[in-house]
């Protein structure tokens, strides 16, 4: 053949056929027996979410139109308005936005942050102000840095006196030996909630806080920060994992170098918002709630694509789905877009206070708020009792989820949904591939193009899924 | 307090101990009792691999440096030094060059394929020749279009004479409510495969195929095609899926427009190549090979990063691994970088015929050619003694992969590794997260930033892992 001049005809179809099986060979295995009604209907589900998704579209729309929305913004507004208009047109029982004050904390003009006297000369550090933090003083404030890991290192340096008009920097890195990225970010993330208060106990007047991240870059990670509010309350901003190394080094020989702060935030008077609610109502049990939700407002730096606009516009497709399937729920199915995950939680605490005063049970709440990335699986809490008679279930549902590669799992649920804590129902947490997330995370790279299509609609169809297993079989 | 003036301390409180439980309680679970030795050795190569791999680097060389290497180009042959070199650095037993003959197809200057007669005037088609494909006559050739989405269709066409000097269109979708998508790929590829002499049986003069993935957009997907050689050759290229919906609607309105492409591809005389080797001696049956490998070639545009730097770089890394760790293996651990997977299989082929020679048993060969994305697991084939014998030790394992997230199922392996088939030992493919494979497969867009720098390190672990309990344990 003059295309293949030297191979002989019997190699070039060995070839060809070894392609064809490797093809073939990495697809599911083939469906021999009748598929169950559940087994069909999970099915129906994922073809629904693959072939005629809104979520992409609607998380487009959410991101790149309205664009991040950090609570007491006019994009938060926005934002309420728009998943209120979303969910009116998908024909629901009601829709309806649940009130609630929200913190309304604004970053003002960019911070600034600059390493001075090092004998290659100023340069600025890539930095975020801490959500909630304060602000310098207009001028700004300038000192030396003294650098901890631990807070036992903080505590022997305070306890000499060393901290006392020094800006604290914490740079613990996150472990990365940890498989699941989020057991990494709880070893490191309260550096960032704690640290500045921490730092304000022995006289410090300033903290910078390496990113929350596993990856070596130049984007800093923000954050909610809690004082206590007995101390005086430090300035704070994370700075990137490049710049926390950079500094590390410097420190290490030229400590008398100083970092000098400026940061022009403010702590506005509480605003109005609102939770976004949609429901499909049960025929048969209508006070027993099936809740899916993801939270609305987000950081006010990228666009909040996975943290957690993913998780919003999963929650409405996961109604859609049902409807233009057209089953009819047992349970009412509900959809909340929680305002305030990420500097208060206010929505949550709200949700739940009204779902108590109204005597509605959460017989199972679902939150999506770990990304938009190809699903895992589920993780659910509840009292022993519920959480034995489920798993008992699940294992009964484990081969219909295996072909979507699910795992339930014991664990945490969600922060939204956590206010339901006491209710006695189920509490889930869905769980995508968490590789990716914290490398985005509370950052200006937290933007729509890191979504995929099909990630996003699969994870959505995998809540909907679940959803309609509980309505149909309860707790 | 001032920063949150009209929430109570009790529900700030509450909210911090929401997200502080959220965050540990989606961590794994702790370790209870002591773990195995081989909990412990598949620990430490994770760790080894998410603290000190090189995977990432190496593979940013071979992308950005040296950038995509078809068989037969300048960059391959520098990528056969380049990966020499590197498992030079290794300390291994022994590193060699694996001579073969590979086809050279050359694309010549750009393909320009475009749409006239249209009523809004002509536009061009984001286009890609096929790989092996013909050139056209220099002036190029023109004619009208006849769309086909199945073979029947086409046959039925060529039967009434109605595809005689006309470019054949084949627009089959792949089917996005497939889960893996290398079903769908496998649903989709004979058109691109088989479609240029199918197409010519009925006298047709051109080709143009929907490119092989589940996003629409812009990029022309190549890939290999098969001429039947009794058949006249038809130039063939694939064309972006916007375009090919574009097309598709324009012909039912405007059946009357024409297509004309211009490609000057070649086919030249076949070159000298390697496939690139080393290995780890075994300590007890040196003639049993545990091989990890992928294929160093790649299509002509783009970077190769997904495929197949990726599956490269992690059979380099394991090796490097395990002596890392200082890990004696009983059996041969030997990694292959394959030439020419993309168009002819000749590096495969040579491996396995060079290894019968000598009397080698493949005891396992796992290859990565799926991508560089977040590990699922391992599908695996053998002859049934073998691999029932196999399942039945994979039950004991599963513990052991838990908490990485890997399922080893039955299924096929690769298309190099698949050369070895005849050889009864045990076929294994690396299998990672497959959604968003396809969006990039073949393209331009198959590059560097596309890869997550943990995924593919958890990638080279699991792989890893699993050569270890298989030297371990044997079949």
């Amino acid at each position: 053949m003059k295309n293949f001049p030297f191979v002989s005809l019997r190699l070039l179809h060995l070839w060809l056929t070894l392609i064809v099986i490797f093809t073939l060979s990495l697809s599911a295995s083939a469906q021999t027996t009748k598929p169950s009604s559940d087994e069909a209907m999970v099915r129906k589900i994922y073809q629904q979410a693959l072939t005629d998704g809104r979520c992409y579209p609607w998380l487009e729309y959410l991101t790149t139109r309205i664009g991040h929305r950090l609570s007491g913004s006019a994009t938060a507004a926005q934002a309420v308005t728009w998943g209120q208009s979303m969910l009116d047109t998908l024909g629901l029982d009601s829709v309806w936005l649940q009130p609630c004050m929200v913190p309304h904390w604004v970053r003002g003009a960019a911070e600034q942050v600059r390493v001075n006297g090092a004998k290659s000369g100023p340069f600025a550090l890539h930095a975020l102000a801490l959500g909630g933090s304060v602000a310098t003083p207009k001028t700004g404030l300038q000192a030396n840095v003294m650098e901890v890991k631990t807070w036992a290192a903080l505590d022997s340096l305070g306890a000499k006196g060393e901290l006392k008009g020094k800006i604290v920097f914490y740079n613990r890195p996150m472990d990365p030996t940890k498989i699941r990225t989020f057991e990494a970010y709880g070893g490191a993330v309260d550096q960032r909630v704690f640290g500045a208060s921490r730092a304000a106990k022995y006289g410090a007047i300033g903290v910078l806080v390496r990113s929350a991240t596993l990856a070596l870059d130049h984007y800093p990670h923000t954050g909610v920060l809690i004082y206590d509010t007995t101390l005086a309350r430090l300035p704070a901003v994370a700075i990137s994992t490049k710049d926390a190394e950079k500094l590390s080094q410097l420190l290490q020989k030229e400590p008398k170098i100083t970092v000098s702060m400026r940061l022009n935030c403010q702590t506005l008077p509480d605003a109005p918002s609102f939770n976004v609610i949609g429901e499909i109502r049960g025929s048969e049990r209508p006070k027993d709630i099936l809740l899916v939700g993801g939270h609305l407002d987000s950081w006010d730096v990228g666009q909040g694509a996975h943290d957690d606009g993913a998780g919003v516009v999963q929650s409405m497709d996961v109604l859609r789905y049902l409807k233009r399937i057209g089953y009819k729920p047992r349970h009412t199915v509900r959809c909340v877009l929680f305002m305030n995950e990420e500097n208060g939680g206010r929505g949550g605490a709200k949700y739940a206070a009204e779902a108590e005063r109204k005597g509605e049970f959460p017989l199972c709440a679902i939150e999506s708020d770990a990304g938009g990335f190809t699903p895992r699986g589920f993780s659910f809490e509840a009292d022993s009792t519920v959480f034995k008679g489920f798993f008992a279930k699940v294992k009964a549902w484990q081969p219909l989820f295996e072909p979507y590669g699910l795992t339930i799992s014991g664990g945490g649920s969600g922060s939204d949904v956590g206010h339901l804590r006491g209710m006695k129902g189920l509490l889930g947490g869905y769980l995508p591939d968490s590789q990716r997330y914290f490398d985005i995370h509370h950052t200006a790279a937290d933007t729509f193009d890191k979504i995929n299509k099909r990630e996003l609609e699969l994870g959505a169809a995998s809540m909907a899924a679940l959803i309609y297993l509980l309505d149909r079989y309860g707790l």
